[in-house]
């Protein structure tokens, strides 16, 4: 990142009013009349009506709408334990991509508590307030457990989107990767460099989704997670292997997949050479990828590659996923997010990428033409499809699945609200739309790296 | 209340986006530069200034003007203990005049949790989140207990709206009344009637503005708090009276100022007619006072009274002080709220009554002129000067008294920067002000009571 870069930053969240959101009334509050209706005496009838039917919450007040990003800050993006209050411009960051992808309000906690079981029961205490908890930025091992726990005992979507984010959008990718290559996942051998939350979340989906236990290989900072290791946590333990390779170099031979989640520049041309033919590499490490992309480009005419970064093609971002995910959890009131949830929404993703590409994604992407293929194997977060496509299959399959505490009968008007909340909530999908109209040449989106 | 206004109250919540609030982005989202500026990459540079200077969280984040609403729905308005989810209206409703009032961002915490140590706990944890904490409907005994070991142990500003808010205000009243009836409240006796945390917290506050405690009596919904009573709680013992009185008939004997946060009707004429000379009657049980209005007016033509009724002279309404303080106490960075600064709210109040009013205030209140008298202690909800008045009164106080972690040198800019953020955020004001150019008629406060 280069020095303006880093200036503007500072500036984005530090100038006017410090960070990135208010919270603001959503009712008339004109006159007396109004604040009347809106507390003291008018409120008491729909917290009387709550007090009787609970449900009714979800009637009277914002909690319907409402998801928690919940972090303790003990592993935020890259920067590691930084601590609660550190990690609050992320925190409050995922609540504005919630707000402006999906019309999802947001309150950013951040809870000073490392132990397992106090953070549980902090979080607990809390969320009656919430319809729905996104836990954001949690350590390994400890967010399994926290996640397992707070999903048995509440009734509310809970996920970790360190965990599944990744695992949804990465999957989507790799469906099509292997589509676009002609492999089947029952075949293909993995090589998952990074044993975080994240890259244990992405193996189990990919076997879910067919991948064979014993075709895939987890390396952390000291190598394969072996079994003759002595070194490895539990969490870990459940994907050592007893194949004879125990470095990167002799993992990554012969291997179809490479799904990097660890550190820039780790895996070498020579490695990448030693993989099999139409090799798919996913280098997810920001903002420098395991491999640098022109350089994968160039050594290897048959791979198809993803990376985390947006001035490249195919960019695996998590805000494909989690926006909608809650926005389907939500509209249904969904008890969980559970697997068939997550699944779907990897499967609506994959399936959006073949599907023609609107004008307006064109021209913000500066191509030609988007079209599915080796560099277009997954949608565009600017994609204005993306709401009215992912909610509504995780809304299905929350229904299908049993999960669902409201049915939707007419689907077509359901996206027809969706495209209102995005029309309504989103100027960057309403702003490039009219713009287009107006002048294709105008709206450029200028990213980061640049 | 009207069948009429509750159906009206229950569509004020429900219609359209279910609730009153919503939490939206303060800053620019329209490009993906933006969105990198937001979110990664960028935020990572602001996270990692606050992990080395902490107090760098009040420069990139909106922690430092949001305040969390907490409550456990124990003592929800005269409702009581209704549990956490159905006094959730309440403090969103809180919120919502919060904003509009002092441009404060409020996220309502609804808090399932009753028992004392982990309700601390709980939000001693999610405590990195907020610039202040306003605890709310937390019943007595417990509300004590929780408030003192929260100043105690943490370091932003904290208050409970329920104990101080009326206190302060009726001070503010009290210490006017005493004014304009020619009494020194080192000579008053006082009868307090409710025995709650706010007639707690009010007792305490005349007794530091000069008021005796042996010429105090409260009482409980059994009667007075005789010291030969064997049913009393640590914090009632603390009120006992060994004179011989037991009933509020006999208590109000020849008594100056009757304090009723109790329940409607219960001050009979006689006993109305049994107080001293030019009584004070705040008569504050909502929506049916202790007496009404009109029968104390007619029988006793030297009495001040005030209500909690916005349909009669002198309502003493929190509105007045918990914006105004939390806004004042976040501006300078208040480690607490102290007594010094809750003084200074009330005096800042009681000073702003005896100042002309705003022709818009008069006009609002279908009054020809308000003037400081009988009919005009306490200054209305929609005057402008309130948030100018009384936040650099706490802001001062703050200061003054060594809890301020930021100065203000240049107080004129500061009011100014206090009347763009009304002039931003509070319609109400705005409007107001415009329509009197306009057409003084056009703008009448209906009540809910009408």
């Amino acid at each position: 990142m280069d020095k303006l870069f880093r200036k503007d930053a500072f500036n984005y969240h530090a100038l006017g009013r410090p960070g990135k959101i208010e919270v603001v009334p959503t009712k008339p509050y004109s006159t007396q009349r109004d604040l009347s209706l809106a507390y003291t005496p008018g409120v008491a009838d729909p917290c009387l009506a709550i007090e009787k039917t609970p449900e009714d919450v979800y009637k009277y007040t914002a909690k319907g709408n409402l998801v928690a990003v919940i972090s303790n800050g003990t592993a935020v993006l890259g920067l590691g334990n930084i601590g609660a209050e550190a990690g609050k411009p992320v925190m409050e960051g995922k609540g504005l991509l919630f707000k402006i992808f999906a019309d999802v309000d947001v309150f950013d906690i951040e809870v000073d508590e490392t132990d397992i079981d106090k953070f549980i029961e902090t979080v607990k205490a809390i969320s009656p307030t919430f319809g729905g908890i996104n836990l954001e930025d949690i350590k390994a091992p400890e967010c399994f457990e926290i996640e397992r726990r707070l999903k048995e005992e509440l009734n509310i979507p809970i996920m970790h989107d360190d965990q599944h984010g990744t695992a949804i959008i990465t999957s989507a990718g790799l469906l099509n990767a292997l589509e676009i290559v002609g492999k089947k996942i029952e075949d293909i051998k993995i090589v998952v460099n990074g044993a975080g939350a994240a890259s244990i979340s992405c193996t189990q989906l990919y076997m879910r989704l067919g991948a064979k236990r014993e075709n895939i290989i987890m390396l952390d900072s000291r190598g394969v997670l072996h079994k003759d290791r002595t070194d490895l946590n539990e969490t870990k333990k459940q994907f050592v292997t007893d194949k004879p390779v125990h470095t990167l170099k002799e993992a990554i031979k012969g291997a179809d997949v490479f799904l990097g989640l660890s550190v820039g520049g780790i895996l070498k041309k020579d490695m990448l050479l030693s993989m099999a033919k139409k090799p798919i590499v996913f280098a997810l490490a920001n903002p420098t990828p395991e491999i640098a992309y022109d350089v994968a480009m160039e050594i290897r005419d048959d791979i198809v590659m993803a990376t985390g970064r947006s001035d490249y093609p195919n960019q695996i971002n998590n805000v494909l996923g989690f926006p909608f995910i809650f926005r389907g959890a939500l509209d249904v009131r969904a008890t969980e997010i559970n697997e068939e949830m997550k699944l779907a929404a990897s499967k609506a993703l994959a399936k959006l990428a073949k599907e023609p590409v609107p004008e307006e994604v064109n021209i913000a992407f500066k191509v030609a033409n988007l079209n599915f293929g080796r560099d277009y194997i997954i949608p565009k977060p600017t994609d204005p499809r993306l709401i009215e496509t992912v909610a509504p299959a995780v809304a299905k399959a929350a229904i299908d699945s049993g999960v669902a505490q409201k049915t939707i009968d007419n689907w077509s008007a359901y996206r027809e609200e969706l495209r209102k909340r995005l029309g309504l909530s989103n100027p960057l999908m309403r702003q490039m739309k009219a713009a287009c109209k107006r002048n294709p040449k105008r709206i450029v989106l200028t990213d980061a790296q640049d």
